[in-house]
């Protein structure tokens, strides 16, 4: 946090606890609502609640609460009255209120939509109908848009009268039929005489998504050719709607929080419950269960393999190294493979080659960590078979482990579930159950050498 | 990948492989550069090369280099001569053409640039004097400012003829020693009667970075303002360049990725060795060779109880799990601090907090699979003793785990050290070194009950 922040942030926590209200409503009133909403993660719901409702200017309350993350705003939601919320809403573009609608409990929102205006109610109702992860979720509703045969004069005229659209930097051109047919941007307004007909200035080629499109799509597109916003189209290529640069950031933050998260088995919605560790532990419990479950598998097998490690005590010294690369470098193929599939680096295409490329990266590390821990059974135990056995052991449980580290997230996109969440424990507990039978399988095969 | 890419992947590929020159360049002349771009990921080296030569237009060729990611650029430029390299560069903005320069090894790069214009290679080296990860590395400096008393109206003649200037959408205001006064937007010029000097409609408070100021800290502040571009000053708050939201866009999937291939141990640079399995092994064994030193600490702990062990041979059937589930929520706890510190979510003041927090979700998690755990230990080895050494050995190492996922990153954070790449294998090594202690610890304590 810089400098600023951090001298706001102790200003506003001393006033909430000197109870200092008309003091707050002056710092508030004098801060960027971004700023207020940045500083709102460092305090206690309660100084949220006191600070939210000291914030006078509604447009201000709403800017801040779109602001918020998710979490946070799904927890300020239930500290503030439905009044409130239904001032700030009114306040709101349409696709920020959706987005505190769909945070609402189903009840509250009802009721918060039965007592809005007509005009609001039925546009965030049309809106409410898209999933909230595809394009029309996220859409804005408020664009600019021109027709074909309107002037450059018009235009500008149109431009100077609008009021509550998103940011305007290109202007989408429609025909009567409301299809989408070209994009100029204002600056090319400029450039001409005030009665060239839109139609000769603009392009035709117009980069657009569908509805339906997904939104992790939607950011690609948005990154790929550099856009400042997307117009959205429905299935007949009808212009419905707007998603602009901002909401792509948010889209990107959002992508890749969540996979981090995910891939360690944790989850987003653990911010929500900041001081629930109860509800966390919730949370990550199922996963830990598949890991838990496989612990006891390999436990199993090496059990059964007791009268060799009752022979043979020395065996156990190298299982926790053996089963711990073998984790590692399949982990890091999983996560190279995981996120390539999210960042479209990876696709089905090329996975045949990723595969084996992976696989020879796990042979010479396993070459090389083979050799040092085989040099190391060997001077520690004194028993050359026990280094040869181990060193084997490490090869084979790495190769098999980056493979398999590639297999297993390839496997889950292939039907349909996501790979960020099931790759991690189904690649560490396969490589924990096959690194502990590489190696009791090699250490049986040598047995008669290793007494 | 959507259709319209794929078929355009399979159209080239075939005719590359035909050697069908004169149809690729049509086919590469009618293609969205970003497009081309984007395909190339898909490509052999060799494939990339005929089809970079085929692209007749210098300034899509341009395109096409600065839209590649790091990696596939910095391939490609080895495939390129420096005649061709010079003439795409001089088609390049700056700062694009900064990027490039940085890829290429140091000798070409200087021969480079003493074959250009002396305006062009003054304002590239007086670039490459900036650290590439801070706003001054990242900045274009073909922006548009005008003078505070300059009016609407020439700021709009102005525009008309502005021509290689980064995307316009804010217009930037300087007083006559050239510090940045001020800001406005295209609309706000169309609202106003001609004559209105800039001062009087621009906004004062201006959101600017200054050229040392960190690229992650560039990307957040954009994204928390919302904006379109930030205005780079120097130490005298003197206006030096320009950051447009397409760059921050890259900045944000970069530093995502690398945070998500830095936390497994592998590297973002392993892209540009897609075929050389042997450089990619030497990038991620560094790392490896921590875990492998941990393993053997491991495995030596384990022998040091090997008396133990020998008595009671049940006890090897629970370290796979012990460790195992450590390794896990500790990674869990890890992954949630380093995402934490990168999107700004956690800082040091409110560290205590999920220091606690985490050991409070370990210890209520440790009771669960201790409990399941103990059970399982108690059926299978018909051991009430047995069952409870596992039982209270998982329910501290989960938790001792925990806190030292929070402790690791912080404390590397705190000495400077990236977080997301010593926390992972520290962690790992911690937590089975620790599991292992906690586990024959407990086992010894109650010895003589588990005969």
């Amino acid at each position: 946090m810089d400098q600023k922040l951090q001298i706001l942030l102790d200003t506003i926590k001393k006033l909430v606890r000197r109870g200092a209200y008309p003091n707050l409503i002056k710092v508030l009133s004098k801060s960027h609502p971004a700023d207020i909403a940045h500083l709102f993660r460092y305090l206690e719901l309660k100084e949220q609640r006191i600070l939210f409702n000291l914030i006078e200017d509604p447009a201000a309350a709403a800017y801040v609460l779109s602001e918020l993350d998710h979490n946070g705003s799904a927890q300020l939601l239930t500290q503030i009255d439905k009044e409130t919320i239904s001032e700030i809403l009114h306040e709101m573009p349409y696709d920020d209120a959706v987005e505190i609608i769909r945070l609402l409990p189903e009840e509250k929102a009802e009721e918060i939509l039965e007592g809005m205006q007509a005009e609001d109610s039925e546009e965030i109702t049309q809106l409410l109908t898209y999933p909230h992860d595809t394009a029309g979720g996220i859409m804005s509703t408020e664009f600019f848009a021109l027709r074909e045969e309107q002037t450059a004069r018009e235009a500008i005229a149109a431009l100077q009268q609008a009021e509550d659209v998103e940011m305007v930097f290109y202007i989408y051109v429609t025909d009567d039929r409301r299809h989408l047919v070209g994009v100029l941007s204002l600056r090319q307004l400029l450039l001409v005489p005030p009665e060239t007909p839109l139609k000769k200035i603009m392009t035709g080629e117009v980069i657009s998504v569908r509805t339906d499109t997904d939104q992790e799509e939607v950011a690609q597109q948005v990154a790929r050719y550099n856009l400042l916003a997307v117009p959205v189209v429905d299935n007949g290529n009808r212009l419905v709607g707007l998603i602009t640069v901002d909401d792509v950031i948010d889209v990107l933050r959002q992508e890749a929080t969540e996979d981090i998260y995910k891939m360690a088995g944790a989850h987003e919605e653990e911010l929500l419950y900041g001081d629930k560790p109860f509800k966390i532990a919730r949370l990550r419990l199922p996963w830990l269960v598949t890991n838990l479950f496989g612990g006891v598998v390999t436990g199993y097998l090496m059990w059964l393999f007791k009268a060799t490690l009752k022979e043979v005590i020395a065996l156990i010294t190298f299982i926790p190294v053996i089963t711990g690369m073998g984790g590692n470098v399949g982990g890091q193929s999983a996560t190279i493979v995981v996120r390539g599939f999210a960042t479209g680096r990876i696709d089905f295409s090329i996975l045949r080659k990723v595969f084996f490329r992976e696989m020879r990266v796990g042979f010479i590390m396993g070459i090389v960590c083979g050799a040092v821990i085989g040099l190391v059974a060997l001077a520690w135990h004194h028993n050359p078979y026990l280094g040869l056995v181990v060193g084997i052991a490490m090869v084979t449980a790495m190769t098999v482990a980056t493979s398999m580290g590639v297999a297993a997230p390839s496997f889950f996109k292939k039907i349909g579930i996501d790979p960020a969440i099931a790759s991690s424990p189904f690649v560490q507990t396969a490589n924990d159950i096959t690194g502990i039978l590489i190696y009791f399988g090699t250490a049986t095969f040598f047995l008669q050498h290793l007494h």
